[in-house]
Protein backbone atom coordinates (compact mmCIF):
# COMPACT_ATOMS: atom_id res chain seq x y z
CA UNK A 1 0.00 0.00 0.00
CA UNK A 2 1.09 3.20 -1.06
CA UNK A 3 1.41 5.47 2.03
CA UNK A 4 1.07 9.29 1.73
CA UNK A 5 2.87 12.10 2.99
CA UNK A 6 1.25 12.46 6.92
CA UNK A 7 -1.26 15.50 7.12
CA UNK A 8 -2.44 16.90 10.11
CA UNK A 9 -5.41 15.28 11.79
CA UNK A 10 -6.89 18.42 12.09
CA UNK A 11 -5.50 20.05 9.39
CA UNK A 12 -5.72 24.19 9.50
CA UNK A 13 -4.56 26.04 6.44
CA UNK A 14 -6.53 25.67 3.26
CA UNK A 15 -3.45 24.14 1.66
CA UNK A 16 -3.38 21.30 4.41
CA UNK A 17 -7.22 20.45 4.12
CA UNK A 18 -6.97 20.09 0.34
CA UNK A 19 -3.74 17.53 0.89
CA UNK A 20 -6.26 15.49 3.42
CA UNK A 21 -8.96 15.59 0.93
CA UNK A 22 -6.65 14.57 -1.72
CA UNK A 23 -5.08 11.71 -0.06
CA UNK A 24 -8.71 10.21 1.37
CA UNK A 25 -9.78 10.53 -2.07
CA UNK A 26 -7.22 8.23 -3.55
CA UNK A 27 -7.28 5.90 -0.62
CA UNK A 28 -10.94 5.75 -1.56
CA UNK A 29 -10.16 5.12 -5.32
CA UNK A 30 -7.95 2.27 -4.40
CA UNK A 31 -10.46 0.61 -2.40
CA UNK A 32 -12.86 1.05 -5.25
CA UNK A 33 -10.89 -0.02 -8.33
CA UNK A 34 -7.31 -1.75 -7.60
CA UNK A 35 -8.45 -3.56 -3.90
CA UNK A 36 -11.90 -3.77 -5.52
CA UNK A 37 -12.04 -7.25 -4.71
CA UNK A 38 -10.25 -7.01 -1.14
CA UNK A 39 -13.26 -3.90 -0.35
CA UNK A 40 -16.13 -5.98 -1.64
CA UNK A 41 -14.83 -9.32 0.73
CA UNK A 42 -14.82 -6.92 4.22
CA UNK A 43 -18.11 -6.28 3.06
CA UNK A 44 -20.01 -8.88 4.82
CA UNK A 45 -23.31 -7.95 5.15
CA UNK A 46 -23.41 -10.48 8.36
CA UNK A 47 -21.58 -8.49 9.96
CA UNK A 48 -22.21 -4.91 12.11
CA UNK A 49 -23.00 -1.69 10.66
CA UNK A 50 -19.76 -1.04 8.46
CA UNK A 51 -18.45 1.97 6.54
CA UNK A 52 -15.73 2.63 4.07
CA UNK A 53 -13.14 5.35 5.51
CA UNK A 54 -10.46 7.13 3.58
CA UNK A 55 -7.62 7.80 5.98
CA UNK A 56 -5.50 11.15 6.06
CA UNK A 57 -2.28 8.73 5.03
CA UNK A 58 -3.56 7.40 1.50
CA UNK A 59 -4.93 4.14 3.70
CA UNK A 60 -8.53 2.84 3.61
CA UNK A 61 -10.48 0.59 5.92
CA UNK A 62 -13.56 -0.82 6.24
CA UNK A 63 -14.74 -0.42 9.77
CA UNK A 64 -17.60 0.21 12.83
CA UNK A 65 -18.12 3.52 12.96
CA UNK A 66 -16.66 5.86 15.40
CA UNK A 67 -18.39 5.36 18.81
CA UNK A 68 -17.98 7.86 20.16
CA UNK A 69 -21.04 10.87 19.54
CA UNK A 70 -21.36 13.34 18.66
CA UNK A 71 -18.57 12.18 15.99
CA UNK A 72 -15.34 14.15 16.24
CA UNK A 73 -15.53 14.43 12.33
CA UNK A 74 -18.28 13.90 10.20
CA UNK A 75 -18.53 10.09 9.69
CA UNK A 76 -19.08 8.19 6.29
CA UNK A 77 -22.22 6.24 5.11
CA UNK A 78 -23.05 3.75 7.47
CA UNK A 79 -23.73 -0.13 6.74
CA UNK A 80 -22.58 0.10 3.27
CA UNK A 81 -22.08 -4.06 3.98
CA UNK A 82 -25.84 -4.67 3.85
CA UNK A 83 -26.50 -3.50 0.66
CA UNK A 84 -23.91 -5.43 -0.85
CA UNK A 85 -25.90 -8.70 -2.23
CA UNK A 86 -29.27 -6.82 -2.56
CA UNK A 87 -28.07 -5.11 -5.88
CA UNK A 88 -25.83 -5.62 -8.55
CA UNK A 89 -22.18 -5.33 -7.99
CA UNK A 90 -21.39 -2.73 -10.64
CA UNK A 91 -24.58 -0.50 -8.88
CA UNK A 92 -24.04 -1.35 -5.33
CA UNK A 93 -20.04 0.18 -5.95
CA UNK A 94 -21.57 3.29 -7.82
CA UNK A 95 -23.76 3.45 -4.42
CA UNK A 96 -20.31 3.62 -1.89
CA UNK A 97 -18.40 5.90 -4.49
CA UNK A 98 -21.56 8.40 -4.42
CA UNK A 99 -21.84 8.18 -0.96
CA UNK A 100 -17.86 8.30 -0.27
CA UNK A 101 -17.59 11.42 -2.65
CA UNK A 102 -19.82 13.14 -0.59
CA UNK A 103 -18.43 12.38 3.09
CA UNK A 104 -15.28 13.82 1.57
CA UNK A 105 -16.80 16.66 0.88
CA UNK A 106 -18.35 17.05 4.28
CA UNK A 107 -14.82 16.55 5.80
CA UNK A 108 -13.16 18.98 3.77
CA UNK A 109 -15.92 21.66 4.53
CA UNK A 110 -15.93 20.57 8.51
CA UNK A 111 -12.12 21.59 8.34
CA UNK A 112 -12.87 24.45 6.63
CA UNK A 113 -15.35 25.67 9.07
CA UNK A 114 -12.05 25.39 11.61
CA UNK A 115 -9.84 26.85 9.68
CA UNK A 116 -11.90 30.38 9.66
CA UNK A 117 -12.63 30.36 13.12
CA UNK A 118 -9.30 30.18 13.95
CA UNK A 119 -8.06 32.77 11.72
CA UNK A 120 -10.71 35.23 12.70
CA UNK A 121 -9.28 35.00 16.39
CA UNK A 122 -5.84 35.32 14.86
CA UNK A 123 -6.35 37.95 11.85
CA UNK A 124 -9.74 38.84 12.05
CA UNK A 125 -13.26 39.12 9.77
CA UNK A 126 -11.40 40.51 6.74
CA UNK A 127 -8.84 37.76 6.27
CA UNK A 128 -11.42 35.80 7.19
CA UNK A 129 -13.20 36.72 4.38
CA UNK A 130 -10.36 36.14 2.11
CA UNK A 131 -9.72 32.62 3.06
CA UNK A 132 -13.37 32.02 2.75
CA UNK A 133 -13.29 32.61 -0.90
CA UNK A 134 -9.75 31.06 -1.76
CA UNK A 135 -11.41 27.64 0.07
CA UNK A 136 -14.14 28.45 -2.24
CA UNK A 137 -12.24 27.78 -5.59
CA UNK A 138 -10.21 24.95 -3.62
CA UNK A 139 -13.31 23.24 -3.40
CA UNK A 140 -14.25 24.22 -7.15
CA UNK A 141 -11.21 22.46 -8.08
CA UNK A 142 -11.89 19.45 -6.16
CA UNK A 143 -15.11 19.22 -7.22
CA UNK A 144 -14.37 19.69 -10.75
CA UNK A 145 -11.37 17.33 -10.55
CA UNK A 146 -12.79 14.58 -7.74
CA UNK A 147 -15.87 12.58 -8.63
CA UNK A 148 -15.32 9.06 -7.45
CA UNK A 149 -18.92 8.53 -9.03
CA UNK A 150 -17.27 9.22 -12.67
CA UNK A 151 -15.10 6.54 -12.62
CA UNK A 152 -18.23 4.23 -13.19
CA UNK A 153 -19.97 6.56 -15.15
CA UNK A 154 -17.63 6.88 -17.66
CA UNK A 155 -16.92 3.08 -17.90
CA UNK A 156 -20.31 1.98 -18.26
CA UNK B 1 -43.71 28.13 10.99
CA UNK B 2 -42.74 29.09 7.38
CA UNK B 3 -42.89 26.21 5.07
CA UNK B 4 -41.12 26.83 1.56
CA UNK B 5 -42.13 26.04 -2.26
CA UNK B 6 -41.90 22.04 -2.23
CA UNK B 7 -38.59 20.89 -3.55
CA UNK B 8 -38.71 17.42 -5.26
CA UNK B 9 -37.69 14.26 -2.48
CA UNK B 10 -34.79 13.70 -5.26
CA UNK B 11 -33.64 17.42 -7.12
CA UNK B 12 -32.57 16.65 -10.41
CA UNK B 13 -31.14 20.02 -11.76
CA UNK B 14 -28.92 22.44 -10.40
CA UNK B 15 -31.54 24.89 -9.79
CA UNK B 16 -33.71 22.60 -7.55
CA UNK B 17 -30.46 21.40 -6.11
CA UNK B 18 -30.25 24.64 -5.11
CA UNK B 19 -33.73 25.83 -4.10
CA UNK B 20 -33.19 22.45 -2.04
CA UNK B 21 -30.11 23.35 -0.49
CA UNK B 22 -31.21 27.07 0.58
CA UNK B 23 -34.44 25.64 2.05
CA UNK B 24 -32.77 23.20 4.02
CA UNK B 25 -30.12 26.04 5.06
CA UNK B 26 -33.29 28.49 6.19
CA UNK B 27 -34.58 25.46 8.03
CA UNK B 28 -31.90 25.12 10.05
CA UNK B 29 -30.63 28.65 10.28
CA UNK B 30 -34.05 29.29 12.07
CA UNK B 31 -33.54 25.93 14.81
CA UNK B 32 -30.34 27.69 15.55
CA UNK B 33 -31.41 31.08 16.27
CA UNK B 34 -35.07 31.69 16.42
CA UNK B 35 -35.96 28.79 17.37
CA UNK B 36 -33.14 27.78 19.58
CA UNK B 37 -34.53 27.50 22.86
CA UNK B 38 -37.22 24.92 21.63
CA UNK B 39 -34.27 23.08 19.80
CA UNK B 40 -32.07 23.27 22.87
CA UNK B 41 -34.87 21.51 24.82
CA UNK B 42 -35.35 19.09 22.12
CA UNK B 43 -31.81 17.91 22.40
CA UNK B 44 -32.03 15.59 25.93
CA UNK B 45 -29.63 14.19 26.31
CA UNK B 46 -31.64 11.37 28.57
CA UNK B 47 -33.01 10.17 24.94
CA UNK B 48 -31.51 8.48 22.15
CA UNK B 49 -29.00 9.39 19.57
CA UNK B 50 -30.95 12.10 18.23
CA UNK B 51 -29.99 14.41 14.76
CA UNK B 52 -30.95 17.75 13.38
CA UNK B 53 -32.71 17.60 10.43
CA UNK B 54 -33.46 20.73 7.90
CA UNK B 55 -35.71 19.60 5.56
CA UNK B 56 -36.83 21.02 2.09
CA UNK B 57 -39.99 22.13 2.55
CA UNK B 58 -38.11 24.37 5.07
CA UNK B 59 -38.91 22.94 8.27
CA UNK B 60 -36.40 21.23 10.79
CA UNK B 61 -36.75 18.88 13.13
CA UNK B 62 -34.76 16.68 16.21
CA UNK B 63 -35.21 13.45 15.60
CA UNK B 64 -33.81 10.00 15.63
CA UNK B 65 -31.56 8.68 12.58
CA UNK B 66 -32.80 7.04 9.29
CA UNK B 67 -33.69 3.33 10.40
CA UNK B 68 -32.56 2.20 6.71
CA UNK B 69 -28.83 1.43 6.41
CA UNK B 70 -27.38 2.03 4.16
CA UNK B 71 -29.38 5.53 4.34
CA UNK B 72 -30.88 6.91 1.33
CA UNK B 73 -28.70 9.97 1.24
CA UNK B 74 -26.12 11.27 3.97
CA UNK B 75 -27.19 11.74 7.26
CA UNK B 76 -26.41 14.80 9.67
CA UNK B 77 -24.23 14.32 12.90
CA UNK B 78 -25.29 11.61 15.19
CA UNK B 79 -26.00 12.05 19.32
CA UNK B 80 -25.84 15.82 19.32
CA UNK B 81 -28.09 15.44 22.51
CA UNK B 82 -25.47 13.58 24.21
CA UNK B 83 -22.42 16.64 24.16
CA UNK B 84 -25.28 19.63 25.43
CA UNK B 85 -25.22 19.68 28.99
CA UNK B 86 -21.28 18.88 28.55
CA UNK B 87 -20.23 22.34 27.20
CA UNK B 88 -21.54 26.11 27.01
CA UNK B 89 -24.72 26.50 24.78
CA UNK B 90 -22.96 28.65 22.48
CA UNK B 91 -19.86 26.09 21.86
CA UNK B 92 -22.66 23.44 21.71
CA UNK B 93 -24.37 25.27 19.07
CA UNK B 94 -21.35 26.21 17.24
CA UNK B 95 -20.30 22.47 17.08
CA UNK B 96 -23.72 21.81 15.85
CA UNK B 97 -23.59 24.58 13.26
CA UNK B 98 -20.24 23.58 11.87
CA UNK B 99 -22.03 19.68 11.91
CA UNK B 100 -25.03 20.81 9.86
CA UNK B 101 -22.89 22.91 7.16
CA UNK B 102 -21.26 20.03 6.39
CA UNK B 103 -24.68 18.06 6.19
CA UNK B 104 -25.58 20.48 4.21
CA UNK B 105 -22.96 19.90 1.58
CA UNK B 106 -22.73 16.71 1.59
CA UNK B 107 -26.33 16.11 0.80
CA UNK B 108 -25.75 18.86 -2.11
CA UNK B 109 -23.05 17.01 -3.63
CA UNK B 110 -25.23 13.70 -3.36
CA UNK B 111 -27.81 14.88 -5.35
CA UNK B 112 -25.31 16.65 -7.74
CA UNK B 113 -23.90 13.32 -8.54
CA UNK B 114 -27.24 12.07 -9.55
CA UNK B 115 -27.61 14.64 -11.63
CA UNK B 116 -25.18 14.04 -13.36
CA UNK B 117 -25.86 10.26 -13.89
CA UNK B 118 -29.05 11.23 -15.61
CA UNK B 119 -27.38 14.07 -17.83
CA UNK B 120 -24.98 11.56 -18.95
CA UNK B 121 -27.46 8.74 -20.13
CA UNK B 122 -29.76 11.66 -21.55
CA UNK B 123 -27.14 14.37 -23.04
CA UNK B 124 -23.51 12.25 -23.22
CA UNK B 125 -20.63 13.04 -21.71
CA UNK B 126 -20.10 16.61 -22.94
CA UNK B 127 -22.87 18.08 -21.77
CA UNK B 128 -21.91 16.45 -18.48
CA UNK B 129 -19.09 18.13 -17.92
CA UNK B 130 -20.42 21.27 -18.60
CA UNK B 131 -22.85 21.06 -15.59
CA UNK B 132 -19.93 19.75 -13.58
CA UNK B 133 -18.84 23.25 -13.91
CA UNK B 134 -22.06 25.08 -13.46
CA UNK B 135 -22.69 22.68 -10.33
CA UNK B 136 -19.23 23.81 -8.80
CA UNK B 137 -20.20 27.41 -9.48
CA UNK B 138 -23.44 26.86 -7.60
CA UNK B 139 -21.40 25.07 -4.92
CA UNK B 140 -18.64 28.07 -4.80
CA UNK B 141 -21.77 30.55 -4.47
CA UNK B 142 -23.28 28.43 -1.73
CA UNK B 143 -20.05 28.04 0.53
CA UNK B 144 -19.91 31.78 -0.10
CA UNK B 145 -23.18 32.65 0.94
CA UNK B 146 -23.96 29.40 3.13
CA UNK B 147 -22.38 28.71 6.83
CA UNK B 148 -24.54 28.80 9.59
CA UNK B 149 -21.22 28.97 11.63
CA UNK B 150 -20.21 32.12 10.49
CA UNK B 151 -23.58 33.46 12.52
CA UNK B 152 -21.81 32.57 15.76
CA UNK B 153 -18.16 33.63 14.69
CA UNK B 154 -19.26 37.44 13.81
CA UNK B 155 -21.68 37.36 16.74
CA UNK B 156 -18.61 36.33 19.91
Amino acid sequence: MEIAAPVSPTPRTVEDIFKDFSNRRNALVRALTVDVDEFFGYCDPEKENLCLYGYSNGSWEVALPAEEVPPEMPEPALGINFARDGMHRRDWLTLVAVHSDSWLLSVAFFFGARLNANERYGLGPIRSGVSRVSLCSLYSEALAQCPLVLRWLFER
